[in-house]
Formats: structure tokens, C-alpha cells, sequence
């Protein structure tokens, strides 16, 4: 009985499968998931040697910066792989099922044919990051200024910085974030160790190595990681086919930075309320000019640069967490899109 | 044409499986994996308002304690759920891809048709961790005795308590453990913050009422974690349906534990060579001497324990991170039967 209705429920999705394939756009959610392959492999890390963290305490190694990547892949894609990395104060969880349960977009891009690679950031989460100089602190072998400065949000702050709302516990009228799950956010705040890092962030290496190992790829960063495809593409390109930067402060670069970039076509996206919100660290609007200034200059630079305002496309209510805001596939169709025409495209034109 | 060739690769799988759930041990690990569902949460959780870390700075609360948990379950499945929680100065990496690149048992159980659910523990990786003593201590708010020992193992440390050998880079000539990849489990092993929690460990209950989410679940730890299943029943055995215990010391419990205990089916595994390794902070014959003692105690309270022990049935050379080593299948295959013996075997009895 289990295995006669187990070879109807394949049958029937195979059955589907062509008519869904004649709507690029069309894929059933519902329907089971069909993956040629999926795993976790790391990228980078260093060996380091342990000072005691007590006078005549073990000494060794240790393998710090190195970049935990978990990828799933479609059957029989030609698209490029997507990589996703996550924002500060959060782990790869933010591309995942929402905080109201819905299906995030890591899983949703496999759907729309697509290798996806979600890293959580050098020293975040399932990375690890360098621990010594705390047990050394507390030993009394190093002083207490040495101790990172550890980055966490509280709910207080992240719901305006996040643009949930005016004001802690007020959202707005129109807003896309499902509020009713903050809470369920909330969880997914864990403490961000990037103070521990050496200079270069190695996370913006190992983004652009493991590009090169996937043979080309599209990154995609959010908020502290919004720039760090264009980061890891000024250390290495080659790799890097396109640059999807959601929501951060765009740096100002150099003549020679922009040119090196606007070789890869680069689409950046920002969400609705920019100036609406009050408080916090961070000044959404000023950094909205910074990346209308850098798309701006990449675009005068010869290259493919778009900025993506969802308000002036009339999408409205659009949070800092857009990839769990109500509309999220929405967005992701947008990008999809963007990428299919602006990186893709592109490229079957060159093989031409 | 690649639509056609997606649509005959989909078929062929729903061909292919009635044959093979002939054998029901028999999978093609290279088939497509087909998924009903995917996704991840939390369990757990509390609000802790936070001292501001200077004088005047801002406040607000965090969530801490939580547990990240990341699914998959198969189509169609009749069997219980297993969760499955990590070890010291690990995360839920270890049940993923082999440090050598092979399939590891999160993908291999749900292949089996179980459901699986990878938790990291409260305090590490995803489930983020109390880090607000760090920042205090460094403004000078709290002295340093106050911050966390954190747990970390060095190369030369893992090598020996994980035995791979009996001394640095010295393998055993029969260990299964891929020791050509041993820089890549070295990558794996992060900061252990456990230090930080209350107690009892909020893990412990975050896996019993994980247990009771999921109306049943088989629980399994490793190491640090080897007794968690063991725990979590004892905190609330309602969801409980069978615990499996991997390479830990077994602590002393009292005869109420033991009689409430007993009415869950028991596994408890080690591996070879426990008494072959000199040095580091695991005694792993002492451990499994516990282990014999509390299997003893558990069957002569009428309960359903089993002591595997690797090498006493043939099996031999397993290190202590045996879901990677070499015959990692195998071991899950002996798993496996044991649920459907000792678990679900006699559920259906008991339903009759």
C-alpha cells in the first residue's frame, strides 16, 4: 500500500513536471522537492597556534576564518549557483523558512532551478570563530580591552532597524513583515564575533573562492554583508558572474575599483520606509544616496548597474528583512528575473 | 530538451522504486533525493532584558537559550522522526558530509525514510549564545572571573580524545576514521559555550519538547550531548519513543530515574580502541564501564537496553566520530533495525 502510493506521488510529479515547464514562472510549491545533491563543505580557514590559557596549560592548533557552506542542487540545471550570505547579528537561518513558517528562499530558488550555497559568515555560527583571547581575558593573561566588542541587536532595536515600524512594538500600516513572528526572529539573532576577524574580512576570500570552485557563480549579501560580493569580487573576479547587494551602505571606491567591477553586472535592492523609522545605528536613507552614487558611477563606468527601489516600482512595505517579508517570493521572482536577463543572458549571447 | 531530459531522470526514480522497496535496505544513494518537506525553527527560548555594557548605553532584550533545528522529511513515511544533537566544540555539521566528502547519516536517514531534524545546541552555532558578560567585562562593568570558559579542542587535542590515533598524526593501521580529511573535521569544531547556560541545560528540554512537537521522535546524542536523550526523557518522557546514546559517560542515577527510564527503548554505541589512547581529558574505557553499569541497571529494571559495543561484534576500528568514519553506512544501517526492532516494532505490537 506505502509503496504503491509512494510510486503515484513520483509519477504524478513527474507527470507534472513538463506542463509546469512550458510557465518558466510556474512551479507548485506543494509538490515534493527533488534534489540531485545536496551537503556542507567549508571554505578558507588558517591553522593557528594556541597560546596557553593558563601558564603551563595545553598548547596546539586551531582553525580559525575558515566559511561552513551548505549548498542544495536541482536535477539537470544549467542556471548558475546562488550564493547567499547573511546580514549582521543573524546566521544563514535568515534565507530559510520565515519567522510565520513560510518557505524561505533558499528552497525556493532550488525550485526555480537554481544551485543554491548558503554560508554562514567567517566567525558566525556554525563557522566558529576565534575563542582564545576570551579564555586568555579571563585567565588574566590578557587585559580586559583586548575583549572583541561582541555586535548583538535587542528586540527594541531591531525592530526599527529592521523597519518593522515607527517605533518599538508600532508597525506600519502597510508593512510587509509578518510582526505576528518577531518573536521567532528574535531567535535568530546570535552574537556577531566580525570584530575577532583579521583585515581583509576573510569572509569576502573564501565568498570569492568558493565562486571559483563552483566554476562562476552569483553572490548575493544583505545589510553587513550587503557589499561583500563586490568585496570579494575586488579580491579575486573570476569567479564572481553577478553581484546582488540588498540593503547596506555602499563604500566610496576608487576610479580603478569601479572599473574592475563594472565587468560584472550588479543589481542592488532596497525596500520601503527608508526615512521613516527614528533611532537606531543605522540611516537607511544616507545609505540609499551611498548606492544610488556607486550604481551611478558603475553605470557611467561602462557596466550593468541597477538600482532596485521596490516603492518606485510601486511594492510597498517592504522591510530590511525582505526575504521573510510577506511578498518575499515576489521579490525573489524579481531577482530571478535580473538574473536570467542581466548575468545569464549575457552569457548565452557571449557563447554565441 | 531539457525539459524532456528533467522529465525522464524524474521518471525513471518513480520507476526504479518499487524495485527497490523490495529490499528494504536496499537505496541508490546516487538516485535524486525526493522531499515532502524541508525547513527549519526554533525550540525554546527566553526574553532576558540586558544591562546596558556602559553606563548610559542602550538597553533592551534578547532571546537566548533557544534551539535552531533544521528538518527534512521524506514522502510518505510511517516512520518516527529522529533528531539527532551534536557534541563539544561541534554543531549539527556532524551529521552532514563527511569530512572526506561523503554522504553523512542526516541524508542517509532520511533516504531510509525517517524524517530527520538536526538540532545545534542551545549556546552554539544557529542557537546563538549569552554573550552580554563578554561585553561587560570589557567595559569594565564585571570582573573577568565572570566571563565563560570557553571550550575549544586543538588539533592535537581532537586527534588523541577523538581516536584517530594513539598519538598526534599517528593513525591506528585499522581506524575507519578518514584521517586524510582530519583538517577538515578541524574546520568543524567551534567555541563551546555551554559554560554560559543555566542549569539544567536548556537543551534538555528543548529536545523533550521537541519530542512532544514532532507527537514522537527518537532522540540520539553524541558525547557531550551522548546522555541529552536521556535527559530530556527524565525532564519529560511524553514524546520520548527511543534514545539512542553515542560514546559518553554515563552518569549515576537513582532507582526512580532508572524505573522511568526503563520504559523507553535504549541504545547505547562505542566504538574500538577506548582503552588505546593515552592522555586528553576523556577516560573512554571508564566511559563505557558507566555505560555497562547504566544498560545493566536499566534491564534489570525490566527496561529495554542494549549495550553495542562496535568491535565485540566484529566491527572494528571506529573512532569516536563514527558517523564519519569509513563504514559511517553500515553503523547507520545497525541503527536503523534497531528502531525498527526495539521502537517501532514494538509500537505496532502494542497497537494490535
Amino acid at each position: 500500500m506505502k509503496r504503491v502510493s509512494l510510486f503515484l506521488l513520483v509519477l504524478a510529479g513527474a507527470m507534472a513536471l513538463p506542463a509546469l515547464a512550458a510557465n518558466k514562472n510556474a512551479v507548485d510549491l506543494k509538490q515534493p522537492l527533488i534534489l540531485a545533491s545536496q551537503g556542507s563543505f567549508f571554505v578558507g580557514g588558517e591553522s593557528k597556534p594556541l597560546p596557553p590559557a593558563t601558564p603551563n596549560g595545553p598548547t596546539g592548533d586551531v582553525t580559525i576564518d575558515q566559511m561552513y557552506v551548505q549548498f542544495q542542487t536541482p536535477p539537470n540545471t544549467r542556471h548558475l549557483p546562488v550564493v547567499m550570505v547573511h546580514g549582521c547579528c543573524l546566521s544563514s537561518k535568515t534565507w530559510e523558512t520565515t519567522p510565520d513558517g513560510r518557505m524561505g528562499w533558499n528552497e525556493y530558488f532550488v525550485r526555480k532551478g537554481r544551485p543554491v550555497y548558503l554560508a554562514d559568515q567567517s566567525s558566525r555560527a556554525r563557522s566558529g570563530f576565534d575563542a582564545s583571547i576570551i579564555n586568555a581575558v579571563k585567565a588574566g593573561t590578557a587585559p580586559p580591552a583586548q575583549l572583541p566588542n561582541v555586535l548583538f541587536a535587542s528586540h527594541q532595536i531591531a525592530w526599527v532597524v529592521f523597519r518593522f515600524g515607527p517605533a518599538f512594538n508600532q508597525p506600519f500600516p502597510d508593512g510587509q513583515f509578518p510582526v505576528e513572528a518577531a518573536d521567532e526572529l528574535y531567535k535568530q539573532m546570535i552574537p556577531d564575533l566580525n570584530s575577532t576577524l583579521p583585515s581583509p574580512n576573510p569572509t569576502w576570500a573564501n565568498m570569492a573562492a568558493l565562486a571559483v570552485k563552483l566554476h562562476g557563480a552569483v553572490l548575493m549579501g544583505h545589510s553587513e554583508s550587503g557589499f561583500f560580493p563586490e568585496h570579494a569580487a575586488l579580491s579575486d573576479p573570476s569567479g564572481v558572474k553577478g553581484m546582488i547587494s540588498i540593503e547596506m551602505p555602499c563604500p566610496v571606491l576608487t576610479d580603478a575599483q569601479i572599473s574592475s567591477l563594472a565587468k560584472i553586472p550588479t543589481m542592488v535592492m532596497f525596500g520601503d520606509h527608508l526615512g521613516d523609522v527614528q533611532g537606531g545605528p543605522a540611516n537607511w536613507a544616507n545609505s540609499f544616496d551611498t548606492c544610488q552614487k556607486f550604481v551611478q558611477r558603475v553605470t557611467a563606468a561602462g557596466g550593468d548597474a541597477e538600482m532596485v527601489h521596490l516603492p518606485a516600482m510601486g511594492i510597498k512595505g517592504n522591510s530590511h528583512m525582505l526575504m521573510q517579508d510577506r511578498n518575499n517570493l515576489q521579490l525573489a521572482d524579481l531577482i530571478l528575473d535580473w538574473i536570467d536577463t542581466h548575468v545569464e543572458g549575457k552569457k548565452a549571447t557571449a557563447r554565441k
